[in-house]
């Protein structure tokens, strides 16, 4: 399994093949060209390049990078909401399992990347975790239909898709700015190219809180499916290469707990999925 | 009144100073530096280069320019929900008026520019207005204090942010779809760079469809002032040059009317206001 970093150093960022002992910066090679993975996408050259860095020995040592989030400037990052049967029912309102997906936006700056502290901010303790998968775009296009949908994915990843609980609900409606505080979330650590349906038809998502599992479903139980979802999107926007859609959280969100438990500095937070990864994070509270 | 727009032509697409007579091509003297409008805003050059425009004679007729959206690639567009007192009326919700502003997300693909077609989808007929005062972030910042808050922009403009209304309910939370089908609002004609609270304080927003005159308030009754948004924004998102804000609505848009009244194809919808301009455009049935 490749994995494609995007990351940075004291003399700049760039991406690579994360290898035993270290990167292979693909960046250094290919940059003009590519300046960041969201144009090797677009050269649909993913593939490609990994298949290069697999030939080459790691330039830069593990111990000298810092991850960055995989796309540092895409042009959507789409977050679906309620997105596992039992989490519906959390919001206890009554209300069957919708018809629709719930949609949000976040921008890239509201996430940092793995093995980084997610920012807790002064405005609020409820930070929260919400483990889930990423699927990045490759071939671009709109109103995709569901039979097509997989042909226009790129790459796999893993979000913690943090959230100030309370700042959700903070306005009359929508949940933009419990969304979107600064670092508040991550994605990562890399990116897996996407090859064939069996990467995400049925695959394990856990989330642990200092090693306490806290969520754990399979994506074949997701209320829409990946192919729904590129569909529905598509129908309204023209996806590009390089977007970045968040998939949606299993049940079991602090928020859920009575009462509920936020996270804290010191805490660690991991979210894995089979044949993608482990997305790391610690906690740490904002200086200001 | 300096007026300066993003435009395209036959070949290629810039930016410049729009003169009686036709436009200055500021991007073919400083394009290199500044590559888009977003760019002189970083540079704190914008009233420079419109002052340097007035010396010259204008490049391109009028008759060769398409306009476009004045920031192509802001890093974000923010918009705010319910921000005149009798909107929050139309709700009908028995809520008091919100305490804190409700805020969604467009991607700069929603919107296209002055004098060119909003798009109906096929998807429904209930394509709606909705005009608006855009503030363009000029220094950016963290926890901008309200009485700081004016000296972080850059320019005004003007928006409809028109809406696939019946898309807006499509799900059980959040307006995203509703407000991101592809060319469905606009932005323009052109920013007016900001030197004096007096150019916002209060100044008339008017809204005509085919010349009726549908919406129209004043901005000294927005319930979140300009300085609150810019304040209430930056406590959890960095805002950075060239971000664009979607200041809210008055009461009256077509979703208002019983039966509500939607836009059509041949419909003419101008956004106006004191000091800033007209934003006028036509209403098209994509091609699909």
């Amino acid at each position: 399994m490749a994995r494609i970093l995007s990351f940075s150093t004291a003399s700049g960022s760039g991406y690579g093949l994360l290898k035993q002992d270290g990167v292979v910066d693909l960046s250094a090679r290919h940059g003009k060209t590519w300046p960041t993975l969201r144009e090797v996408i677009e050269a649909g050259a993913l593939t490609r390049l990994a298949e290069e860095g697999e030939s080459l020995a790691a330039d830069v040592p593990l111990s000298e990078i810092t991850y960055e989030i995989p796309i540092p400037s895409p042009e959507k990052i789409i977050c679906v909401g309620v997105n596992f049967p039992d989490r519906n029912e959390e919001y206890k309102d009554g209300q069957a399992a919708p018809s629709n997906p719930s949609l949000f936006i976040r921008f890239p700056r509201s996430f940092t990347g793995h093995d980084r502290p997610l920012i807790r901010p002064p405005e609020s303790p409820q930070l929260d975790y919400e483990g889930e998968i990423v699927i990045v775009i490759g071939k671009g296009g709109r109103r995709i239909a569901e039979k097509d949908a997989l042909d226009h994915v790129a790459a796999l990843s893993l979000c913690n898709e943090g959230t100030i609980r309370d700042w959700v609900r903070h306005a009359k409606f929508n949940v933009t700015q419990g969304k979107n505080f600064d670092a508040t979330g991550s994605i990562g650590p890399w990116l897996v190219p996407f090859t064939d349906e069996s990467q995400l038809a049925d695959i394990q998502l856990t989330t642990r809180v200092n090693g306490e599992v806290r969520q754990q479903d399979r994506t074949s139980r997701m209320i829409f499916s990946f192919r729904k979802i590129i569909n529905y999107i598509s129908t309204f926007t023209t996806l590009v290469p390089g977007d970045v859609i968040v998939c949606g959280t299993p049940t079991g969100a602090g928020a859920r707990f009575d009462p509920p438990i936020w996270l804290k500095p010191g805490d660690v937070v991991e979210v894995e999925a089979d044949g993608i990864g482990i997305l790391r994070n610690t906690i740490a509270d904002e200086k200001v």
